[in-house]
């Protein structure tokens, strides 16, 4: 079943990335609550249309009620919140989130989940250098992917259920990884590039480079101002994993640097060949 | 003396940036002239109003007329076509450059060069992944960098001209900085990141990573599409500098490894925060 009109959707967590959800799925006319920390956020998400109705309280109303839960919390924050407040579900509730690591989530969390829920993991691989409802964005998902991540327990229903979302939310591509897939994915693609970015901010504090700078290395650290309670915990969350892509990385970055040392420029191009016939499969169509 | 209408620039090499140029300065009501290899190139640029007029020749009127040269070679061609063709060149003519080494080239070039002629070395730090006169786009300049780079040889006048240039291209601003201290930034800021978007590219080739992928890992590698012809180059010819900050971005990267791989997550956080703070300078102001 895709989801519908008829289900009432509560989002758990009104950041940047439950805000963007809720603006997309109230503009598409469904009905959408929400409960999140601050009054403030729930304020801003009522007045700017985001959502209908929300809460600050573990609203027992507001859970309920709700057919289809997706959470967007911290991964420690989002396992406590279960652990605390899953008696209040419906029966036959199905609950998603956006969290970024997979394995140290997932298969916690349908351990301890009634059997009467269900948890479909999902990873939104969209995301900004600016936090908070306050700078919610649908367009953020145009041309980006969806990754849904079941497991074993998930049922069809459940897994159409959350592929529906992603293309609701208007995703380019809605695909399936398994957790373990998913986590040397993200390990790369993700982890890794926010290291780098870290590190090469961290490398160097010459004063005035930015008078210097191209657009290289903006891009490069565009991603270097980084929430670092959220991705510090992300990245120990996915430390093996995470680890394993940084080893391989150091070791293609020292064949550059071998390369540069003994100037070898016939092996530094074609390595760069290289780079530059794979990068033309990763260009955004928005 | 600013650069004026009564002054006749010449292009030598009309790609990217040549055409760029070019394109602003005849936006400004500049006569501009060029010399470049392909006749198509050529046609491109007098069809689309970049340039008056232009030959694929050594054209001993246009080297002889010009009062102000703009180099667009690669650093061992530019090198080739001063000892070749510099007795074409008007008495008091100034000639600069948009080469991005600059310790390897602008002692070698005031060494050779005649004694009624002065060479003003600057980069412009733009470029795109794209190249080609048909590729020309004069807003690139807009927001960045522009930097003069002169030694003990080079005049005030011969500098305040070139600042000028730098000024009408639209650069957000017109710094100046010695060929030392050049070759120092620019190994860090530009081709550090082009070494670490390459390596990035090349340590993975996972099939279909292009679907899992979010903005983090397009924003690194955006750059990993690359002219390896003309990079390996100017890698080779700024080497010492270059590998000094691999080794410094090896070293930072591997403390953030060593972090992730001991569970210390204060010492990572504290990385993040460091690269938050630094990353704030370096916002684009277009």
């Amino acid at each position: 079943m895709k989801l519908n009109k008829n289900h009432n959707i509560l989002i758990v967590g009104l950041g940047l990335i439950g805000g963007s959800y809720a603006m997309r799925l109230k503009k598409e006319g469904f009905t959408v609550k929400a409960i999140t920390r601050s009054q403030s956020s729930i304020d801003y998400a009522v007045e700017n249309g985001l959502i209908d109705e929300g809460s600050t309280e573990i609203d027992k109303r507001l859970i309920g009620e709700a057919d289809f839960i997706v959470f967007a919390l911290y991964p420690h924050i989002f396992i406590r919140w279960i652990e605390e407040n899953q008696h209040l579900f419906k029966s036959g509730a199905i609950i998603t989130d956006v969290t970024g690591v997979k394995c140290s989530i997932v298969y916690k969390i349908q351990e301890i989940l009634r059997e009467d829920v269900e948890f479909i993991a999902a990873h939104p691989m969209a995301g900004r250098e600016v936090y908070g409802v306050e700078n919610s964005d649908d367009s953020i998902f145009l041309g980006a992917n969806y990754i849904v991540v079941p497991t074993e327990k998930n049922t069809p229903e459940a897994i159409e259920l959350c592929r529906s979302l992603g293309e609701i939310l208007q995703f380019k591509t809605v695909t399936e990884l398994s957790p373990e897939k998913h986590d040397e994915m993200i390990a790369f693609l993700s982890q890794l590039t926010h290291c780098i970015a870290v590190s090469l901010m961290c490398a160097n504090d010459t004063p005035g480079l930015e008078h210097y700078t191209g657009d290289s290395f903006r891009d490069l650290t565009r991603i270097a101002r980084i929430n670092d309670d959220m991705w510090s915990e992300l990245f120990l969350s996915n430390r093996e994993a995470l680890l394993a892509e940084m080893e391989s990385f150091m070791t293609t970055f020292n064949e550059m640097y071998e390369c540069v040392k003994n100037n070898e420029r016939e092996k530094m191009r074609e390595m760069m060949r290289c780079s530059t016939q794979r990068r033309k499969r990763f260009d955004k169509i928005v």
